[in-house]
C-alpha cells in the first residue's frame, strides 16, 4: 500500500467536500467500485476513507458506507468576546443550577441538562461483574481505610494508561478523587486561598463555577474559542494584568464547545503560564471521548516544573457512580494528598478495585472505540434535529468530543425562561448564564448527547424548539 | 421484684466499691449466694448487678460472673485548663499527622495512632455478600449519579434508625456523604466563611483541626473534661467573648477523652448556642459505640430550630473503606447539598446500596452489641497493660465509648519524640500536640484500641512504655 497515494485520494475528496461538489449527507463510492474506478487497491481506498473519517470530514453507517458528514447548521457557535471580560468576579452560579441538580433525581424528567452516557453505552455488565467476582473472592474489602493517594492496583493501571495519553507518568504521580470533580476542587483549594482570582474559560462548564465560589474564589473569565479552546493571548493579557493564582481549563473537548486544543496552543500554553509561574488545573475527564478515536495529549506533557495539575475520571466512559477519579498535582502532590485526608480521608475501596480489574481486563479500549462511535452519531444526530425545529437563525457548535452541544438562539431569546418552561414540561436543559460566572450568554443554552436517539427525545427536542421559539425578550 | 429493693442492694455494693471495702478486679458474690445471704430473689440481685453493670462499676466475665473493673491507673486524665485558651489560633496540625498517615500505607506498621476496628470485629462477610448480590443481581449500579441528597433507600433506613437514637429525622432531612469526615467537612463550610473563628473541644480529634486548617478557620480551644465533654461555662464565657462562627464538638465518646455529654449538658449546650444563633457541628460518628450499650440521644434531639448538623458514619462499626456517612443539616440543609454538589458531586452507589441493605436485614444490632463488648474489652485490655509498663506516674483516661486511651506520661516526657522514635520501630502512636491547634499536650498520648489482644500488640505496648521511659526532658 502506497502512503502517498492514499494520502493523496483522502485529499482530493476532502477537497471535493470543501468545494460542495460533494454534499453534507451524500454516500462516498463503495470501496469497491472506488478501487475499480481509480484502479487502486482496496486497502489503498480504506485507508483513504479512514483517514477522512478520522478527521471528521466523513462518517461511516453500519451496513451502509461512508458519508459526507451532515452540516445542516452554522457551523460555529458565535465567537466569544476576544479579550479577557473585566475586573474578576465573585461567583454564585445561583439557582438555574439548583433546578437542574434537583431535576436529575427525577427519572421522569428528560436528561438534557447533564452531560453523562445512557446506562446502556456503558459497559455495565462487564464492571457489575467484576464488582460481584470482587466481593465474593476478596476477604475484607472495605474493611480499613484506603489512605491517600489510594489504592495501589488502581494507579498502577493508571501509570500504564498514562503511556496511551503520550505521558508516562508514575504510580505514584497519582492520587485517587471522588470522580474529576474532587480531582479540581482538591487542586483548586491546594493551590489558592480563597479570595484569590482564578482565570477561566468562558463558556465553561458550570461545575467549575461552584467549585469556585465554594472555595471563595474569584473568577477571572476569558474566552474559551469554539473550534480552539481557552484564547492564550486573552489570557497572556490578563496574565500581565494583575494576580492570577491559577488557570482551570479543558482542553479537550472544552465544556460546552467541545473544542479540542492543538497541541502548539498546549505548549503555549504551558509555557506562558511557567513563565507566570501560576499552576495550571487542567481538566482532562473528556480525553478519552474525542469522537475520531484520536487521544489527545494533555498539557501535562509539555510540563517540565510539575505546575500542570491533570484531572481525570472514568465518570464519563465507565460509570458514573462509581466516583472514580484522580490527580497528578506534580510539585503541589503533598498539598493536595493533604487536603485529601482533611476534606473526605479516603475513597471507598471497592470502586476502585472494579475500575483497576476493568482496566487491567483489556476490554477498556474495545469499549472506547464502539463508545465513541456511538456518542458522535448521537451528537450528529441532535445537532441535525436542532438545525430542523429550532428557531431559524439558530447556531450551534461542532464539538470534536464529549456529550455536549451549545446552542446559540437568536438574538433576544431568554434561555432561562427557556429552561424554565422546558422543566415544566419535565424537560433538563443547562441555561447560558449558568457557564458564566457574570451570567453572560442569556440566548445560549446546552443540550446533552448523552441519551440514544428515540421518539422521547425527538419529542423533547421539538418541545424545546417551540419554547424557544416563544420565548423571544420584548 | 421490688424496685426500691433492687436500687438499694445496688447502692451498697457501688458504695462498698468507692470505700475500697471491694477492691478492683474483686469477684462479687454469686447471685445464688447472694440471694441467699440477702433474702432477696435472684432477680433483684440480677437487677443490681445489672445496674452496677451499666454504670461501668462492675463487668461480667463470661462463665465467670461479676467482678469489680480494675482501675489500676489513675482513673483519669489530667483536667484540661478550665478556660476557653486565649486568642483563636490559625490551624496547622503538620508534620505529626502526615507521619502517622503516612504509615496508615504501611502494613508492618503496628497502628495505635489511627481510630478504627480490626476487620475481624466487622461483619466483613456479610458486607462483602451483599455487594455480591447486588452487582450480580441489580442491573445498572453506578450507571448514573446518585445525586445529592444520596439513595433513598440508604435515607429511609437511617430515618428508621434515627428513632433508635432518641431522634424522629425524617429520609428528607439526610444528605449522604463520605464518611463523618466529609459530612464534617460540608457541615462546617456551610456555615462558616474562611477566616472565621470555630470552638473546638481540647483536646480534639486531629482531623477536625485539619478540616479547620484547609477551611481557612481559626480555632478557639474550648476544654474537653474527662468525664464531662466540653466546658459549657468556658464556652459560654467564649461566647460573650467575641464572634465565633460555629462549634464543633464530639459528644458521645469525646476523641480521645472517651467522655459521654450527660442529656443535661447536651441541652444545656443546645440552648445556649441557640441563645447565640451559633450552629453546633455535632460528630455523632462514635454515637453506637458506648460500651454499656445505651444509645446516647443526639445533641439534634434538643435542638428545636435546626442550628444542629448531626454527622454520622458506619466507619467505626461497620466498614471504614465503604466510606458510607451523613450529615442532618436542619436549617443549613440546602447549603450543605449545594456545597456537596460543588466539591465531590456525589457519593458512589454501590456502597450506599451495601449499608441499606445490611440495615434492611435487621443484623446490625446483634452485630452492635458483640462489637461493643469486644471493643471495651479490648480498651479494657490495654488500659491495664498501660497501667503495668508504661513509667511510673502515667495516668489514662477511663473512656466510656470509641476506640481510643488518651495516656498522659509523666510531665517532662517529649511525646513527639516517643511517637517518632516507635515509627522507627514500626509502631504508630498519635503525639498529644496533634490534638490541638497550639500544640499543647507535649507530654500525652492517643493510643487506638482497635486490635484484639496479641502478643504482637503486647510487645508494642511494652516497646513504647519503654521509650516513653526514656524521653524525659532535661
Amino acid at each position: 500500500m502506497d502512503g502517498l497515494l492514499y494520502e493523496q485520494l483522502a485529499g482530493e475528496i476532502a477537497e471535493s467536500i470543501t468545494r460542495g461538489s460533494l454534499k453534507p449527507g451524500a454516500r462516498l463510492p463503495s470501496v469497491r467500485t472506488f478501487s475499480g474506478e481509480r484502479g487502486v487497491s482496496v486497502a489503498t481506498v480504506l485507508a483513504a476513507y479512514g483517514q477522512l473519517e478520522r478527521s471528521g470530514l466523513v462518517e461511516t453507517r453500519p451496513r451502509s458506507g461512508y458519508y459526507v458528514r451532515r452540516r445542516q447548521c452554522a457551523p460555529e457557535a458565535p465567537r466569544s468576546p476576544r479579550r479577557a471580560s473585566g475586573p474578576s468576579r465573585v461567583v454564585s452560579v445561583g439557582d438555574a443550577v439548583a433546578a437542574l441538580q434537583a431535576s436529575m433525581r427525577d427519572p421522569s424528567v428528560v436528561p438534557l441538562g447533564s452531560a453523562y452516557a445512557a446506562p446502556e453505552l456503558l459497559p455495565m455488565q462487564a464492571l457489575n461483574g467484576l464488582a460481584a467476582s470482587i466481593a465474593r473472592e476478596v476477604r475484607d474489602v472495605g474493611a480499613t481505610y484506603d489512605a491517600p493517594p489510594g489504592l495501589l492496583t488502581l494507579r498502577r493501571q493508571l501509570a500504564r494508561r498514562s503511556l496511551d495519553w503520550g505521558l508516562s507518568l508514575g504510580e505514584d504521580e497519582f492520587l485517587i478523587t471522588l470522580g474529576a470533580t474532587e480531582a479540581v476542587s482538591l487542586a483548586l483549594g491546594a493551590v489558592t486561598k480563597p479570595g484569590d482570582t482564578v482565570a477561566v474559560e468562558t463558556p465553561t462548564y458550570f461545575g467549575i463555577l461552584q467549585i469556585l465560589e465554594h472555595l471563595g474564589l474569584r473568577a477571572l473569565e476569558i474566552p474559551s474559542l469554539p473550534g480552539t479552546g481557552i484564547d492564550i493571548d486573552a489570557l497572556a493579557d490578563a496574565l500581565r494584568g494583575g494576580p492570577v493564582r491559577a488557570v482551570v481549563a479543558v482542553p479537550t473537548a472544552t465544556n460546552p464547545l467541545g473544542a479540542v486544543m492543538a497541541p502548539e496552543a498546549r505548549e503555549r500554553l504551558v509555557r506562558l503560564l511557567a513563565r507566570h509561574d501560576v499552576p495550571l488545573v487542567e481538566d482532562d475527564v473528556y480525553g478519552d471521548l474525542v469522537f475520531d478515536g484520536t487521544r489527545p495529549r494533555p498539557c501535562k506533557g509539555w510540563d517540565r516544573e510539575g505546575r500542570v495539575l491533570l484531572c481525570g475520571a472514568t465518570s464519563k466512559t465507565l460509570a458514573p457512580g462509581l466516583r472514580v477519579g484522580w490527580v497528578v498535582a506534580g510539585r503541589y502532590e503533598a498539598a493536595v494528598r493533604r487536603r485529601k485526608y482533611a476534606l473526605t480521608l479516603a475513597s471507598p475501596t471497592l470502586p476502585s478495585m472494579v475500575v483497576a480489574e476493568y482496566l487491567a481486563s483489556g476490554a477498556y479500549d474495545r469499549h472506547l472505540r464502539r463508545f465513541q462511535r456511538a456518542v458522535a452519531a448521537q451528537v450528529e444526530r441532535v445537532r441535525d434535529e436542532v438545525a430542523l425545529c429550532f428557531p431559524p437563525g439558530t447556531r450551534v457548535s461542532d464539538p470534536r468530543g464529549g456529550f455536549v452541544l451549545w446552542v446559540e438562539l437568536p438574538p433576544g431569546t431568554r434561555a432561562l425562561e427557556v429552561a424554565e418552561r422546558a422543566l415544566a414540561q419535565g424537560i433538563a436543559i443547562a441555561p447560558g448564564p449558568m457557564f458564566s460566572a457574570r451570567g453572560r450568554f442569556p440566548n445560549a443554552l446546552r443540550l446533552s448527547c448523552g441519551m440514544p436517539w428515540s421518539p422521547e427525545l425527538e419529542r423533547a427536542l421539538h418541545a424545546v424548539g417551540e419554547i424557544a421559539a416563544r420565548a423571544r425578550g420584548g
